[in-house]
């Protein structure tokens, strides 16, 4: 199944996708609720909505504007190194474990809503990447069973001042200004992609200019190793997302000069299978 | 006024403390709740039932079992080096800007609770720290103002566990353990104490032990610098909490052998006129 949560003409509601024809889950049942966590908590809600899907009132997908899949992830957690090639352009030595750094709930956004470039700075970059988000929660996952942990996955933008993020070694500020991680639109189920989400092209654009382009099979951690690594110290939730880390191309390391977001331009990650998040920049000074 | 959330015979309630009695504010008044937020978000409501508090009936502060003063913090940020001579038992240089990382709800617990020494490390180390509630939140707050976005401090044991926290330069996994960051129990208001809390005599003792003794008058950077910081790239929201650091004294530090928390211990943090955070250790495999 392919979800996509957002407004329409009938209010907020969490979709169906099928094609360009998007079908209205929280009008066939009330209890789906405006964003993915009632889904994600209630498996037999998944099997009930989806045998009554074609009864569902349906609008185009391009009449929506998405909402954030899961308005109010409890935690956030990113890898900041997965890819071979990003490592290297970044100045890293290849870890042992996987960088791991936190995100808040502020300094993400849907696709589609304004990526702010903070006034404080003009070295604001993206990272294409693979997210995941979690079904069953749990701690001590084993690699084995972690896909089985996982409700679905998604694109995401992990939008980055760069200056702020080597204040200090500590990566904090650079990753958690307001509205610079976009999410979405679309959550795919498992069931629809190869097994942990590898194999998939990965690309992030501006216009015609690729900035990124790789593959998910590159990654170093798969996403049931990464399960496996974060639930030996934290209890997972339904809920929370995991994001899996940026292949290379990434603004700051691009020759001769860096290659930063500014005003005006739209820049979409896309993932092979899943979809396109797609985001203006704007100056904060202009929202 | 000095706040205690806790559990008594009356079942969980905020309560006002005046020396050893405890007056039950959710009895006065149910809009007070069980835990500090209905308080932060309503100063109208802070103004009502402390007029009242004599009429509210009272406990022995001892007959209480606290919880988090906030059940559900938004985000935690913590500053990691914020006392010179910590920075350099670390082997870390002064920076020009604080070291920010961030912990999960999972990981903090009450003063009280077990403080869990994982299963799969025995470097189990306490850190003494002055935390912060924020009461009224925002963006690019400037420091001359920022005292007054502040609702309380209270004491915070950074708890850390070592290995995991140096498995990579991101030290999310080691500060993000489950049930290892003791927050409590206490919270004072900032009239009731020094500006900014400074010049605060700041403790960790495990029984007649002292492992570290400091004042908050060392900290490097200040809470209204600290918050002023912060809101340069995040919107602070009430009941947000922001760790303030740690002295010297952590057992990683210790000569000549490290000097980590062993189950059975109790780890006890003070903070003058504030209180003591009493936590303690616990294996994972006895819970």
């Amino acid at each position: 199944m392919k979800y996509l949560v957002g407004e329409a003409s009938a209010g907020a509601a969490v979709y169906a996708v099928q094609g360009d024809q998007a079908y209205n889950l929280t009008a066939l049942n009330p209890a789906v609720g405006n964003d993915l966590m009632a889904l994600i908590k209630r498996p037999d809600l998944v099997n009930a909505v989806t045998a009554q899907l074609k009864t569902a009132p349906r609008v185009s997908v391009a009449s929506i504007t998405p909402a954030l899949p899961v308005a109010a992830p409890g935690t956030i957690i990113c890898l900041g190194l997965n890819y071979t090639d990003h490592i290297k352009e970044g100045g890293y030595e290849i870890p042992e474990y996987p960088a791991l750094f936190m995100r808040g709930k502020n300094s993400i956004m849907a696709s589609g809503a304004p990526l702010v470039r903070p006034t404080c700075s003009t070295q604001l970059d993206y990272e294409a990447e693979l997210m995941l988000i979690v079904g069953k929660g749990g701690r001590h996952i084993a690699q084995d069973d972690a896909l089985s942990h996982v409700f679905g996955y998604t694109v995401f933008n992990d939008g980055s001042v760069r200056d702020y993020q080597r204040k200090t070694h500590q990566w904090t500020p650079g990753k958690n200004f307001d509205n610079t991680g976009a999410i979405g639109p679309f959550v795919v189920s498992p069931d629809e992609l190869p097994e942990g989400a590898a194999g998939l092209k990965i690309e992030s654009r501006v216009g015609a200019e690729i900035l990124q382009s790789s593959n998910t099979g590159n990654m170093i951690w798969s996403v049931a190793q990464t399960i496996a690594t974060i639930s030996e110290y934290t209890t997972l939730e339904p809920g929370d997302l995991i994001a899996m880390g940026t292949p290379p191309g990434v603004g700051h390391a691009k020759k001769p000069n860096p290659r930063w977001l500014v005003p005006g331009e739209v820049i979409e990650i896309e993932i092979e299978g899943i979809g396109i998040c797609s985001n203006t920049v704007v100056d904060e000074t202009d929202l």
